[in-house]
């Protein structure tokens, strides 16, 4: 008999939320992990920019209340406070992971983990230290933040989010962002709530290239509202030491730039990670850096499975969980419930924006007949009285069937929106389905009701 | 041919939305109005205590931002300006609301409306002044709020919130709040924030008596721990003007008490009003104080309607718009698409509680099988960032069949939540069709995952 019925390599939220299941369902089950429970997600990611986000927002509220009877002259945001808050949040969750773990009876293994033999994970450099067998393995590694191989990006003061959520003894005067995505606008919005003067450099035509265009554009006008410098089109060529900061050169559209700062930050995007953990000779098939892996989770090494951002076509926690989740639930032989179709993105900016299933443009490429509903904001009564720049919702259905295939959502708590929209695609639904429900008064989510109402109407005409 | 088809009176929620479909049905509609459009929620109601709420929140959370990082001395709140803020929004809304009657081509015509004679409504002392015949006419008259007979509520310094939201020239030191109800909680949510002395007085054994007997309980003991003081099963006997202020005189279970402050607000509910609408010999039938209308809104003279608050059983804003709707959408024979029998409820504490159908009392007490998932939402990222007090939600599913028949959620942005459940009450949905979807991290929706994985554990047992 091996030691334990499944190992997960890796104890962040894919691999802990697979552990805890395979627990739940009788498994005898094992975790390896080298750094802190609740891997990058909780630990370097999500968690610790939407901390930092809350510490500026309360602090660029009052800043600025004038106009709602608010006043202050001398407020103040300490920024070794604000990182000392993210770290106890993370602390906090990173511990409570490892109660969970610990109440379920999944051994913490701390240490390195590397598949030496099928079957077979030796750990080294760690309280976890030894070789265990299992009848299967899951890896749960992650990524990191990609560093493409431009000069000067090893200087000191440039940074990856990695780097930069280690907080630093002041708030940077300047910051210059290289990458204007997910990562690059979230930290663009704490800088410049906190009165930092940011630059972003983006390569693409806009912001969030891959989101629909309308939110990219309008999140750029916002931005730059706020003194953000933007640079679309803009492809950075390297970095270098000045006597004023460090400055990187660009180009626009073949015209040279360069912007100086007192840092910089490598947004980039993030790389699967793997490093070292097969032993020669047991290398699985990779898809390109991704591992490869079939629709049961399986790589081509028998009894090892993947799932997360290391062999995931999307980076997101929830995906890693969900995977975790539906992987364990395979290999213990239990139906899963999760539609993983229809995956839901957040970005915390000002306002929100969270985005499910097919933009227009999406849909247009593949073929598919759609109507697209919308509402812009200004009229409701929530959006008027919080102010936080152009809001809107965009709902895209079959102009056919009337089924709901997504929705472009910029507006406060649009995040917690959303599943609004994934609960209806999952389930088929249509708009007149969707409309069936009185959705109350004074709220966001009213205007969901109204981008609906113009969407039925654009389906019936 | 009479003057209108549709005659409104009322350009509130209910009025003003039921005109506007009307028209787009193509019907020649006025709508009578002898205030500001926009009626109690856009003026005296919903909107302009959001619009409090949303400056006291922002002073709140920076006043006490130390723990994150966020530092001010000398923040003060000008409660003259939230006032004139507050009123800002008002105006605003209110003029949108004209701009929308107007390009809509539907006369609003000022003034005051009574019913003269069968399809004719006079209007006097307004621009509008005149008789207008019409072969319908609707009743959107709301409510105002209500007065018990307690000797001492005609004192200067004690208001209702209608005298309350006209605004004062200073912050209260202190505000004794008689009735914990909806109004009872925001406006001591208001003033607490704002450093006010706060005591609520109410009758029934807990805050919110209506609502899931949690969400009441645990309002009190957050409410408490922001030192509002905090008296139920208690009977207000008499007002009277003492020489430090206005004392209130109560008993508490038989036992005589008093508190003093400088001002009483009385919010202990609303009541219809249609105080002269009808001429005499043209009175409706009544039930109590309200309108007495059928499933049709039809009152019990022919050719006249109500909707909204004068008529409802339920006195919420978006029930009123939903009525008018339906109720024109049956005069133009045309098919409702809303569910009329699933009605979301919010109230703006801290944190916000969004409701929607059956507590497990109400199942009990019906003899309908029930289930009850929860999640407790102290290991949720967002709720351990924003610390918002103690969150949770609960979700009540049929014992059998797992059809969801209720939620109960007491967390930010619950108001922006609740309508996932009452999308999947409208149409029937069970606990597993809602967990196809998979909820974004990091979000306060997620715990709905959590809490419906709970009640699916039980449903399965």
């Amino acid at each position: 008999m091996n030691d334990y019925q499944l190992i997960v390599i890796g104890a962040g939220p894919g691999g802990y939320t697979a552990a805890l299941r395979a627990a739940k369902l009788g498994l005898r089950t094992a975790v390896v992990e080298n750094r802190e429970a609740g891997g990058t997600c909780l630990n370097r990611g999500c968690v610790p920019t939407k901390t930092l986000l809350h510490s500026s927002e309360v602090y660029h509220n009052a800043k600025n209340g004038a106009a709602i009877g608010v006043h202050t002259e001398d407020i103040r945001a300490d920024i070794q406070e604000i990182f000392a808050y993210k770290r106890h949040i993370s602390q906090t969750l990173s511990s409570g992971v490892e109660s969970l773990l610990k109440g379920a009876k999944v051994p913490l293994l701390h240490g390195t983990a590397q598949i030496t033999a099928p079957h077979t994970v030796t750990v080294t450099d760690g309280e976890g230290a030894g070789t265990y067998t299992a009848d299967n393995i899951l890896v749960a590694t992650g990524s990191v933040p990609a560093r493409p191989p431009i000069p000067g990006l090893d200087l000191p003061g440039v940074m990856t989010s990695d780097e930069l959520l280690e907080g630093a003894d002041h708030l940077y005067r300047s910051i210059i962002i290289i990458g204007g995505g997910v990562i690059g606008v979230e930290f663009a919005t704490f800088y410049a709530e906190l009165g930092c003067d940011v630059t972003i450099i983006e390569g693409l035509d806009r912001l969030m290239p891959t989101l629909d265009r309308e939110l990219g554009q309008n999140l750029g006008l916002i931005l730059k509202k706020q003194n953000v410098h933007i640079y679309t089109n803009s492809m950075v060529q390297n970095v270098e030491q000045s006597a004023d900061g460090l400055t990187v050169h660009f180009t626009t559209k073949d015209v040279a730039n360069a912007v100086t700062g007192e840092a910089v930050l490598c947004a980039i995007g993030r790389r699967p990670y793997c490093d070292g953990l097969f032993a020669e000779g047991l290398q699985p098939e990779m898809r390109r850096r991704s591992i490869q892996v079939n629709e049961r989770y399986e790589t081509s090494i028998p009894g090892v499975y993947a799932i997360g951002d290391v062999s995931s076509v999307i980076q997101l926690a929830h995906v890693a969980a969900a995977q975790g989740t539906a992987c364990v639930e395979m290999l213990a032989g239990v139906e899963n419930h999760t539609d993983m179709n229809v995956v839901p993105s957040c970005i915390y900016c000002r306002p929100e924006i969270a985005v499910v299933g097919m933009t227009d443009a999406d849909a247009k490429a593949a073929g598919i007949p759609v109507k697209v509903g919308k509402c812009v904001m200004g009229g409701n009564a929530r959006t008027l009285i919080v102010d936080p720049g152009r809001s809107f919702m965009k709902i895209v259905a079959h102009a056919e069937t009337g089924e709901i295939l997504g929705a472009h959502l910029m507006c406060p708590n649009s995040t917690d929106m959303i599943s609004q929209i994934s609960e209806a695609m999952a389930n088929h639904m249509t708009v007149s389905q969707l409309l069936l429900a009185m959705r109350p008064h004074p709220t966001f989510e009213e205007a969901l009701t109204e981008a609906l109402a113009d969407l039925q109407a654009k389906l019936e005409k």
